[in-house]
């Protein structure tokens, strides 16, 4: 898609600006080869973007893991082999990439194993919560780490966050608004109380959002929630770390959480020039 | 400056896109005042952006902190006065430029402030381990943690690197090859030996980094380059952590820290329509 | 929200590109107003939009008319006052914009009236056939005619269409596929027998597309649907036009049509200098 | 040119944005065929704009019939091979290039064949009632159909209209302020009396516009002119429909028509995986 | 107009980029005063856009002198009230502008001075030889200093050069494919011999080139031209500098010199703090 | 590097727009060959930027000189192959760069080589008194001059002119300043007298400029910088000509020149169709 190259080619000049001087000096000007490895266990994300950044200096690669895969401590990612400058103008641009997107999918896909091992069918999701320039990269790392992106933007789907139940009036106020959503929009509200939850259940919630509640009150909502309609989607939000959140995973439906893109570890690589 | 504005105008667009039509639909077309909070202790950062970020929709703002202070938790920082569509359709953009680069400040004043306490005239810097497309803003929190931002971009600065030595053939001949640099900039040099240091300290070398050393070998490069030149900049870097940081801090002029931006804790912040 | 403004600020500059060199000869540097009025009954779109035009150039506006209420000839829409030249290269964009908004809302709004004369619930879609460029605004100009815009972009829900169903295998095949979609999106299908459609219905399709049918096959396909699932929007399309769009009304929940933005006569608007 | 395909990435991108989840869910990531037919009999306009967008995606294509030339129904106008997933991500947005083209092509030649059987040298014009954003291609369109595109732009030539003349002060006035125009541009005038046209005739206008006048006035007004000034082009405007058109033909020089652009019948195209 | 806005910001941004650290770091955030003037003899260009360079940051400002008027030594054009930070920011790039555009000024006054002492009516051109990225300030240059800025792009006139003519297969054969431009274009053509000349003014050029010829032969051609249509214009170009340009002016209608904007000496202004 | 493609694009795009309607008209559809020689000796710049500019319209190209080297009148220095349309509407902007990039190298190389016959050490340094949108390639033609580019833009390095010292409240004061700028950045100041440029050398500035002074008296503040530090770069600055620059070669390390870049003569170059 041409808007991810944009992206990319952005992120390049970002780090490249007006040239890499010290490359330009101390570099010859010949063909190389250079591999990039891992250094820790980790999911790997982002190979096929850094793989972007080094074609735009006319360096082809070739990806050795897969994006979404688990690999080893010193386990070898990508082999590049182009002029020997573009790789080293590109090394940096390249590993900030993949060391935050696969930050972001271990962090993902370790909180996904330690709930599936309770409830094989729960799903994780991300947040708005991402580094402003940078979501598009780091709602693919979730998906790469087997997460569910959530919403990109404001304009993916009706989700009503307390400060605009306040605003409508109320939840019933807030879910009658609703019905003049797009039809293809689903449908998403934070609910407070059981009694809100069950209105909002009644009028037509697709998705309801328990918030900041500890794993046995969201089970209560849950089941109220579902004794009208089945269909709806429960997701358990606020304050869920990768320690707990095990706990909500026999809570809900869905558990979401900020801190997948806003606080996460980075995963460390390196590139060595063959 | 311009290029600030646009960015932050482009991040704004990055959450909005095609409009906020959960916002659109709940809350009424009128003007309402809102306060944004801190959650936590912290060294607040990137409120001037923020405003920015409501300036946009026509909202006012004033800032109660500045940027660079510290804040204790429910303190808060800013305030708002403008169309209540706005404010709520700018609150996640905005909160997440804050949280980040408040999260950026206090991880450098917290290590700043453990490393003085064993040497007052220590820095801590950056690196280029940076989330792309959001570089500028992560390296402006540094500087309101008390830290030193290091190079923005490739073209900042001469930094001859482990792999640059390769290529050129050798420590001698990187630094023979940097006198061709702009005379405007410094020129900085990664080394592994004390030999290779004291070479680059007699061929004119600004800045010497130190990598992946323990705090007593750091020491001794720094012995040997400053008998050669009292005014040239000794850098620790690779590995180091907020723990083990004081260590170096009496081994070197200076520490640069990538996970002060690639693995960094977001501060928690709230906004609440009044 | 940003992103509109830069539209409108490329589409002014589209038409002015280095100057308006008939206005800076003939016309003096001075203040002057003007008035905009509709030449025929219409719904009237996109008012606020050509405001937006006027405001880049320091013109002043009001407006007379709302968008999305009907106007008869001769009646006045919007007033300007600001510099003279400022208003009369402003208007020819301004006048585009309102030109084909209204256009585009005025059919929506027939067909809506007379589609609802058999069925008041029926709801009346656009598609993806926009002239590029300009999509926002048509989907806008939908909306303000009463109807629903549909997909914005390719990313705004599951649409499974006759070529991906080929390309899966199979209806069942692509509703399975579907099952990894994001939480958050719908899942609509097209299908092409009543068969495939009680498949999707059963395997959780959210909208059913039933394609170029006649009225009363439509019907049938609805009922089936129904059946399984009464929650199930069914929409009619393919074909469908002003004139025959009633007889679909109460076969559908919904009647999407192309027509609506590829083949839409403008409504005539002119300016006045007062 | 670079700006047509800066144009055209970015309506791939309008459409596509984040990504097209069905086909990348649905649709294997293997090559395949496709092939566009047109259906119905039409001038076919857009085709190598609509490679461009296949270009993108990495899609090959050849081009069966031409820009320009008429096709019948069901006559095949483009084969395509490529990654499947590029195929049909690409397929609305060259669709609509086609669609909305060869509308516009195909009524500036209906009307220019009607026009000329009458007078064999009549020219058929279109204005700058266009879509904006669009603009460039629906110029080309007309062109494509044999027309004149006209202005593309305010800058392309000076075109002093009744407005600008109210506001120089008559039309000798303006014709003088017209003496300051660059030499490398034409100056167009539009008249309301045959006085006018006499005095902007003598005075150096290389057009006259004859705006909203019976095609008998027209010819009255050309008389007046030609008498003067063999050279001038008489331009006849304002009202004229496809079906009035031809009245005018033996009346101007050329016949210019905003409907050809704001109020055009898209031509249906297909395409189909093979 | 909306792009000369972005432009300016665009230069403003290449001098500014991630911040002005010496005025932040030793200029106090106070407001202040300063005055710009002209260190010789010159007409000044360019203060509308230095203006708007100093918007931009925030910076009041009032023009002394007006675009295209004659100044002299030290006297005073534009003064400045605001943030003294902002007005030390924009200094270099508001400056740069002036000075290259009042340089051109200068230059194209003082041929056309020259010129018209022996011929009142001859006009002064520039070329499409310009600096890149700042063609529209150039070509707006040469109109402050009374010159005719010429082509402001490929698509603004048909102009026939040596290249085009031997493509094409001769003078008649081009001057035939010229027909074919729209009617809104003047078409010019460059001519090797008289009787070349002569087949062009025979099959409708507007404007006719004699390119590299000494006055005499200029006359002659021109005579030509002149016997078989008064109307034709007679450009001399190809070699003709400021010294050389006056025996020109009684030889043709226009002289264009490349010269005026690709070898111009800047005007020398300065900034003084108040 | 991706950003030079981007202004190439664009410098592109400035002289096409929408077209070469000259080229397209005249010029067959098929293949050719061009050469590009220059007109006079010269040290020739720019080549590789025109290349860029030609790929843009998939012309091939081959080098025969390099950037850098001096070429004589007549000699070739490029080749090129492909659409014949291309090499044509390409044609312009090549030159234009390469005419106003070979100006600047060619002046730099000739201060240059007049300066070192006195002094075999000096350096000659552009400013940032460039044209606005094109100071990228003039500080890169400088360097293929063989002279200093200087700071590319105000964030580059540290440099208090005489407003900013006044500000600050005198030259201790800024240079107390400078202490807070970026351990990066080298720290340059502008003097007035002796006694402030020895308080600059004392306090730790890389490199002191004196401004506006003769080569004598430039001596004696060199000497007394050295006296206190032989590290310190002296450079000359402040109308200093290709004339009297010799003269100040034995007085500094380096000497600034506006003129390289603000009024500078442009080499002729042509391309000629084979």
């Amino acid at each position: 898609m041409t808007s991810e190259k944009e992206l990319i080619a952005a992120f390049l000049a970002e780090d490249v600006r007006t040239g890499d001087i010290t490359t330009e000096l101390t570099t010859p000007d010949s063909r190389g080869r250079a591999t990039i490895h891992c250094e820790e266990s980790a999911v790997v994300a982002g190979l096929r973007y850094a793989g972007m950044v080094f074609e735009l200096m006319g360096v082809d690669y070739e990806l050795i893991a897969e994006d979404g895969s688990r690999v080893e401590e010193g386990q070898e990612v990508m082999r590049l082999e182009g002029p020997l400058r573009g790789i080293m103008s590109c090394e940096r641009t390249a590993l900030n990439i993949i060391m935050r997107m696969s930050g972001i999918a271990t962090a993902t896909a370790a909180v996904l194993e330690s709930c599936r091992a309770r409830n094989p069918k729960i799903r994780i999701a991300g947040t708005r919560k991402t580094t402003p320039g940078f979501r598009y990269f780091e709602k693919a790392a979730i998906a790469m780490g087997g997460g569910e992106p959530h919403r990109f933007a404001l304009d993916d789907m009706m989700l009503i966050k307390d400060n605009h139940i306040k605003a409508a009036g109320g939840v019933a106020e807030a879910m009658e608004a609703s019905l003049d959503a797009p039809y293809s929009m689903k449908v998403e509200i934070e609910v407070d109380t059981v009694e809100d939850a069950m209105t909002a259940a009644k009028m037509g919630a697709d998705i309801i959002m328990v918030d900041n509640r500890t794993p046995e009150e969201t089970a209560r909502f849950r089941d109220a929630i579902k004794a009208i309609n089945e269909d709806i989607i429960v997701e358990a939000s606020g304050g869920i770390t990768a320690e707990n959140a095990p706990e909500y995973s026999s809570s809900a439906d869905m558990i979401s959480m900020g801190s997948l893109t806003h606080s996460v570890r980075a995963v460390q690589f390196s590139l060595d020039i063959i």
